[in-house]
């Protein structure tokens, strides 16, 4: 951050940042698996599309972005990583109120790489809840900005907690699955996959999957779908960089599918973690 | 923070923690004029109520909150100052993403006392545009507990601003009007006053001017209304701890009433300022 590497534990941002004091940020958030980073390209695209819509400008190019992050990675020593990069509005020198006048930051990161399902959850399937809590509507924030306002995740992963789950999905404005803290969710019904089409963060994953979808010959949609649907389906899994294709199976009280890992789920993942290897889908991280 | 008093550009928060990373966070401002704070008990209820409904901790309790508050102060020197006082999820050492293994942080600050309204516009009456943009509403966030989710808020003003006002209203899901970055709006008409009821921030000083339009006889109720409405009132005003009570004169292209600060408006503001040297509504910065 400001031109400089620091430890973690050094990494501060001020407290009248507005990125912090208005959650006036975007950011996104890239894996690197064995070296390589994955779909980069797609979280750039993403990452610079959201500045843009926030008006806010960088004091880095695209490649200039790039080199950073490939020195986050190299300097923390991690094989596999969770990289964030985070434009914030920034302060005004003179306190003032207008958003106009404040200097834009970017920060950077490399942390270990971190799953929303541990190696247990992985292989039995996640035990997800359905919070009353509904997503933040589009008409209010624009989803294809990929933002910090997660307190309505937040109130739906402790509701989760309460009744026992592991993790959370919330609703729509229309009482539809939205999605969870983190993650985008999929349907796997008579073979066809299907994932919430409005109001949801177009996650990289989530593209992902249609990707692979396309190349074994799957069929997959967006368009949406209520808890019963849900619950009715043969296989649920939940996609997030975190961890990428996750395996979901109860949801609140409902034992999904046969109870384990599903076939279409197991290929799909399999097939993803192949992807990582593969120069179309990933690249080195580069040295100076 | 953390147990220490420091110049402002020196208090920094750590980028791993979920106040910035997901605005997981709650806050209160509160004011200071001319020694004495404005209301402290009504902010310090807010505050703790919305710590206990985010289900976080602080490590102090009320009375040490207060003295906290008042050593910021004084250690700003300023006579009056924006004092906020903010609660964070925290981090978690080991990076886990739940919630509950976070420790919750206590932050506050004294900058100085800045309004929404500059010397000219609380003369003249500040020009506001009323956007489509919908405030998040409260079956995603419920707008009790002061947050920092304003990118809404931040879209409308920038929407306000290529229309060339200097501020913004926005809209609930109903499409009312509902409120702008940082304050609350009042109408009057035929000598009633009127303000929105649903989807707003509770605000410090909209109760103020429940309580005012008591002492002085007037007519105070919360219920919605329109855009169209709103611009066929005699007087508006907004309500702000960063500013008080500050007349609105044209929204959009529509003039309001005869265009200056109307009489009810000149009436509450005089007696809001009055209030702040009444020991029932103000108490003293006091030193340890």
């Amino acid at each position: 951050m400001d031109g400089q590497y620091l430890p973690m534990s050094e990494a501060k941002v001020s407290v009248l940042d507005w990125g912090f004091l208005h959650s006036d940020a975007t950011y996104d958030t890239v894996h690197v698996w064995e070296g390589r980073f994955f779909r980069l390209d797609l979280h750039l695209n993403r990452f610079f599309r959201g500045i843009e819509k926030l008006r806010m400008k960088l004091p880095y190019n695209r490649s200039e972005i790039e080199r950073i992050l490939s020195t986050c990675v190299l300097l923390s020593g991690h094989k596999s990583a969770y990289v964030e990069m985070i434009c914030t509005r920034g302060g005004s020198p003179t306190f003032s109120r207008d958003p106009r006048e404040a200097e834009n930051r970017f920060i950077a990161f490399a942390v270990p790489f971190g799953s929303v399902a541990n190696k247990e959850q992985l292989e039995r399937g996640l035990h997800v809840a359905i919070s009353d809590t509904v997503r933040i509507p589009p008409r209010s924030i624009d989803p294809t900005i990929k933002n910090y306002h997660w307190l309505d995740l937040i109130k739906g992963l402790f509701e989760a907690y309460d009744q026992g789950a592991e993790t959370a999905l919330i609703v729509d404005i229309n009482d539809n699955v939205a999605e969870g803290p983190g993650f985008n969710v999929f349907m796997v019904k008579d073979g066809l996959l299907q994932t919430p089409a409005n109001g949801v963060l177009p996650g990289i994953t989530r593209q992902t999957v249609f990707d692979l979808c396309s190349e074994l010959g799957l069929s997959a949609s967006a368009s949406d779908f209520n808890r019963a649907e849900l619950k009715g389906a043969d296989e649920v899994f939940i996609t997030s960089t975190a961890g990428g294709i996750m395996s979901v199976t109860k949801i609140d009280d409902t034992v999904i599918g046969d109870g384990r890992v599903g076939a279409v789920t197991r290929q799909l993942t399999d097939l993803y973690w192949t992807k990582h290897a593969d120069p179309a889908w990933s690249t080195p991280v580069k040295g100076e």
